[in-house]
């Protein structure tokens, strides 16, 4: 095998209560990774997508996880790698796990498959450790693993694979900006013992939710006492779009990751795609652009598209 | 029917990292409940045990949940109560939950079950509260249903019934005193976030660990970085037998409700007798009476024995 091209899929993390433990992989929005062997040392990027992104092999988030693989490996030669990027990147959808994932686990498939997904996981974040300035697995381990994961421990990279529950995502995408950084700043250092009982009750429950795939109690279970009421102030509209995505239908939902991205669950397509057009028209008439997606959660991580 | 004998469960409650939101009911020990008929307004209670509970109906637990009971439903008669407490009071392990539920479920039966199951844990709870000054369900719930069960909300009284994990369980019950109250007292009104963090990614490990029996990842799971700390310094010896145990195979585990209890989970009944043992013999060096059970998770909640 010369030359693989793969799928890389965007993820959702925190999924309301779960913040920083869990995330899951969707069908859409996704990136297109094509990796070639090279007969010399070395890694080419090259972007054919338009958001500017450093083709610099060690200031681009798929170089930096690739030139960490080719370390543990030990590997003599290098690698040709063309991403088209349809995730936006800062839009709290995964961009830069998508890509340190995916180019990791395109190379290892053209290798032969040398490596765990333990050690891929651990590669694709040196690339998003560099990108968002923390080391969180939430977006690298779905995107390597599909489904819903669950990190119980990110030190000791003790990652569970949960299947994904039989459900429809809205997702809307305001073109602000708000970075990582600073949407953790704004964190409470300390937080009332009793509102994390609370938390930790809707964890439990979105979990057996997900485990025993009960949309119900999934539903009852998206309520997020703590990290949402903070962060939501840095989304214009937030509690609008919210409302009006729950009077359509909607289960539940919030921000995707530290945002601005928001996503919303429904139990059918159809419900699905009138939330996400209640929530863009909030954000229109708020004259906030935004760009959406009715997608579903994806059971594969990254997937191989083609080789030769 | 005029006479109905029951049996209700011990129960584990808070399980380490599920601080007020799990609870599993055990085998042994178990409480004996025998509930009649009469034919008049009132109830009487008999202890036939050496607790020394009082047996006026205003003042127990029993008492107090069945007159709950005779108000919700409006009946105009009364019941005779004789109850065989097993389950010592202030152990940590359910005691007043299995009185309050045992004798809610045994009237119940006899006048034909004309109440739900949330129901009957609202009644029981009216004795819980009297009894702990706090109104949790972690025993209760367990206690009626059986198994291992969530506390998704308590207010809304969304109550989440899991399978029991396939482990064995030592239990052993130091004979201290404990103040529920006091044990709440000392805990802390505010916890760092990260440690939150910590704690309900076990929370997620644990209860996806019971979903699918994955007994190492609820052995990896089984931690508690904010209450234990904390109330464990009210046990003496607390570390040490602890650490007995885990060196004698246990998986792991803590203090059984507010203590002085404490439990460990074993993979199986061989490890589980020796896990006891070890944890009795570093009380008694300390010269701290104990009493121990070697048990498993019961999946059924209170039992009718038998009626007539």
């Amino acid at each position: 095998m010369q030359s693989i091209k793969v799928s890389s899929p965007g993820t959702l993390s925190n999924l309301c209560c779960g913040f920083d433990i869990l995330g899951m992989a969707v069908e859409a929005p996704f990136d297109i990774i094509q990796v070639s062997k090279r007969n010399a040392p070395g890694i080419s990027i090259k972007h054919i997508d338009t958001f500017g992104l450093p083709e610099d092999s060690a200031k681009n988030i798929a170089g930096v996880s690739l030139m960490a693989m080719i370390d543990m490996l030990d590997y003599k030669e290098g690698f040709d790698v063309v991403i088209e990027k349809k995730i936006k990147p800062g839009s709290g959808l995964g961009s830069s796990a998508a890509s340190a994932a995916g180019v990791v686990v395109a190379a290892n498939e053209l290798l032969g498959n040398p490596l765990s997904y333990k050690d891929l996981i651990a590669l694709a974040m040196e690339g998003e450790a560099m990108a968002s300035g923390s080391r969180h697995m939430d977006n690298v381990a779905p995107c390597i693993l599909g489904g819903t994961v669950l990190i119980r421990d990110s030190a000791q990279m003790d990652v569970v694979r949960l299947n994904n529950p039989d459900l429809h995502i809205s997702i809307v995408h305001p073109q602000i900006e708000i970075k990582t950084s600073y949407a953790r700043e704004i964190l409470p250092v300390d937080i009332p013992l009793k509102k994390a009982v609370s938390q930790w009750a809707n964890v439990g429950g979105l979990i057996s939710g997900i485990c025993m795939n009960d949309l119900k109690l999934i539903e009852r279970s998206l309520v997020d006492v703590i990290i949402e009421p903070v962060r939501s102030k840095l989304i214009p509209g937030f509690n609008e779009v919210k409302q009006r995505a729950l009077d359509a239908g909607a289960m539940g939902g919030g921000i995707s990751g530290s945002g601005p991205s928001m996503f919303m669950f429904s139990q059918d397509e159809h419900t699905a795609t009138c939330v996400a057009k209640e929530m863009q028209m909030v954000f229109e008439r708020l004259n906030v652009e935004c760009k959406s997606y009715v997608t579903k959660p994806s059971s594969m991580g990254v997937q191989v598209l083609e080789s030769k």
